[in-house]
């Protein structure tokens, strides 16, 4: 737990997209880095709120009611119920902070889900 | 709750050293920011995890068993109950991560203690 984590070294131990691994846990809740490119599922998280926090690249987050832009340096909060799709037309890296019990893709069937993530 | 945040913005809103200002909250979490310069007190929170994500220049983070430096893109997370004492000799731009009930000085009694937060 004490260990100082450095956030480039960790991007740069995977690189596949859309499969989280998490890198500290914190009072119930898990900092996970993840690679996006492409279009994910819409989904929601019924009992999680979420944290995109975009590392690298520009990040389209694709709401019910239009479209939000996060880029490099900037954050988003996704309040629990809201349906939101993230879209990377080139490759995003991104900082996610949500509860340990967030499933990537929410209440959506999807073989994007994943239910086991790494630590890294 | 759904607006895009950028955090260099938000960094430049406010000049004052150890005075955390809150930019979003989640899941009982707040994210807050916050500039530090020179020594703060040893405490520990009896309760709370805490992150500390650098965003520029370079932390100690003095600990009973010695000091761990903190550079810009490296995080540490500090477990409930372990004493730390943050120390920067240069400016300090951090992120932290941390349940809405943590108070910065902890358990320990200092004028350095910060009740009330703003957000911004």
């Amino acid at each position: 737990m004490l260990d100082v984590i450095n956030l480039n070294e960790k991007f740069n131990l995977f690189n596949e997209h859309w499969n989280p691994k998490i890198i500290a846990g914190l009072n119930g809740q898990h900092v996970k880095l993840a690679k996006l490119k492409g279009e994910f599922v819409m989904h929601s998280h019924p009992n999680e709120d979420e944290m995109f926090w975009v590392m690298k690249g520009e990040l389209c987050m694709r709401l019910k009611d239009g479209d939000k832009w996060i880029k490099e340096g900037e954050c988003i909060v996704i309040p629990k119920g809201v349906e939101h799709q993230p879209i990377a037309e080139e490759e995003v890296w991104v900082v996610l902070f949500e509860p340990e019990s967030t499933l990537n893709t929410g209440e959506t069937v999807s073989e994007l889900k994943r239910e086991i993530l790494d630590w890294i």
